[in-house]
């Protein structure tokens, strides 16, 4: 059994294989080729912790994997990371294991940049350039890294905005540390107004952009909401939306942005968009809209990446 | 973080400790001092395989257990075991890795044989010798070694009956060299009649026992059932119990022999008794009915269990 630790995953990760696994995820989950399972989640409300377990596989790949990750907040006042956890990798013809990828949550968040990336990118109007994120943790961070790395030949200009202008401020100073063209922004209205893309990755739960301030042709990639009550946009903007897209509609209408959406609401699988069976954006006026809420296929397909790699060295030595 | 194989988990096995704590965490389900969050299960049919991941939590230890069980039928014609899987425990604190227990099922084996073990014990007559075990495979065999070591001031007779005569010999043979008094039986309607208590682990699909059968004052402690379909006891026998007991409701009624019981039915829950705040058998004559389907409080137990010796043989060396 493989056993790898973050330093080692992060060594063995490709861009493009991880970007093109995610790709293939999303496309298997869209066609019902996937097994996704009841989520398990814990509380633990003494140590402001939570703890969730997803289980996922991509029929007709070698292995399926159980991802633990777990988010306590008062760690930072100890001098520990709030975000932990791992994923394992087991194989589908024996339930052998195959690997623990030790990744400290690590690939969950490089999965979740990829995942926004690649809906922004295929939703976003042709010759995007002005991409404003909402949000200035880590997040934020892999949302405009992984963005820029999916669309090499572009040079987009990214504006941060967040609460705390201090952190948006050294959000945008992270990302030019890694060559990307980014500055904070203080007036958010405006700043939606001048941007072609828009991504929100916050814990919010009330709206933080409305539809007043959203020019035609907009794309948002709404990454927040994950449970019941987090909200980041208005539901204005969002029946306002000529097409909203989302990773599953079981998730999204539960936990996601379109958890405000009336029930009978049909949002379109990203992956069917990924794949061509459905159009996406038909012109450059749409305002469109994806709702991310991360799914376990997506830690399946890293993971499985990240476990190839390892082999391919171990063969190669 | 603890590393350990199955044979270092089964060095640092206790049975006292492991049956306290597992009768701890009955009690804690009973109360409702537990967090157990949705099953999640895959299934892979080409493989003849399934997992099974259980999330559990018994409030006010130290940590959270997420197990892996895995089985897949066809392994062992490649010389592999079918069972496979690990128990993984995290800080309640912190949400970090504490142990990765690579137990290959071990654990479950042993938690499902002292839990059957402890419900057995509570709920049979007083006095009871004869035991008939129903089914010949590994957990026959833990039901019986689990049952004589949690009462040792007796001597138990065990009968063992399985569908195949060869089996149930070798299983009570199994047990002999393991100083237990074990013969295998032929007729099952007879055993059943001359038996003060009856243990079925069997994966049938159908009743193998009926009421017609069933001697007053018979304790059945029933394992067989935990899925949709599967059945042990004839729905006549189960309605004409005096007692009806199950480790939680919520599975007993769906995947345990409980579910082919009406959906208004009430099974008091093991802990109750344990706890003494259900008085259990009141007397001789009552047939009385305990249906386990496993709990992810238990896997809990038994882990911290094991983390909790590994980590006290550390301070001692």
């Amino acid at each position: 059994m493989i056993d790898l630790n973050k330093d080692q995953i992060q060594e063995l990760f490709d861009f493009s294989i991880a970007s093109e696994a995610i790709q293939n995820a999303f496309i298997a989950s869209a066609q019902n080729h996937t097994q996704t399972p009841p989520i398990a989640q814990l509380a633990f409300p003494a140590s402001q912790g939570e703890c969730c377990v997803k289980t996922g596989f991509i029929e007709g790949t070698e292995g399926f994997v159980v991802k633990v990750s777990t988010g306590f907040y008062r760690n930072p006042d100890n001098g520990l990371p709030s975000s932990n956890g791992m994923n394992l990798v087991f194989c589908a013809q024996t339930g052998a294991p195959l690997a623990i990828l030790r990744d400290e949550g690590w690939l969950t968040d490089i999965r979740t940049g990829l995942g926004g990336a690649l809906a922004t990118k295929a939703l976003a109007k042709s010759g995007f350039g002005t991409v404003l994120v909402i949000g200035t943790g880590l997040q934020a961070r892999h949302q405009a890294r992984c963005l820029q790395q999916l669309t090499p030949d572009r040079s987009l200009s990214f504006k941060i905005w967040g609460r705390d202008t201090a952190k948006a401020h050294s959000t945008a100073e992270d990302l030019r540390k890694h060559g990307i063209d980014a500055v904070s922004v203080i007036d958010l209205a405006e700043a939606c107004g001048a941007a072609e893309v828009i991504i929100t990755c916050t814990p919010s739960r009330k709206p933080l952009i409305t539809s007043d301030w959203i020019e035609p042709g907009t794309h948002i990639t709404a990454l927040g909401a994950d449970s019941p009550g987090k909200q980041e946009l208005s539901i204005n903007l969002i029946t306002s939306a000529e097409l909203l897209i989302c990773d599953a509609s079981s998730q999204s209408l539960q936990l996601g942005e379109f958890q405000h959406l009336p029930p009978n609401s049909r949002p379109i699988c990203l992956g069917h968009v990924l794949n061509q069976d459905h159009p996406g954006r038909t012109n450059d006026t749409q305002i469109t809209i994806a709702d991310l809420t991360g799914l376990a296929v997506q830690d399946a397909a890293v993971s499985l990446a990240i476990l190839r790699a390892a082999n391919l060295q171990n063969t190669s030595l």
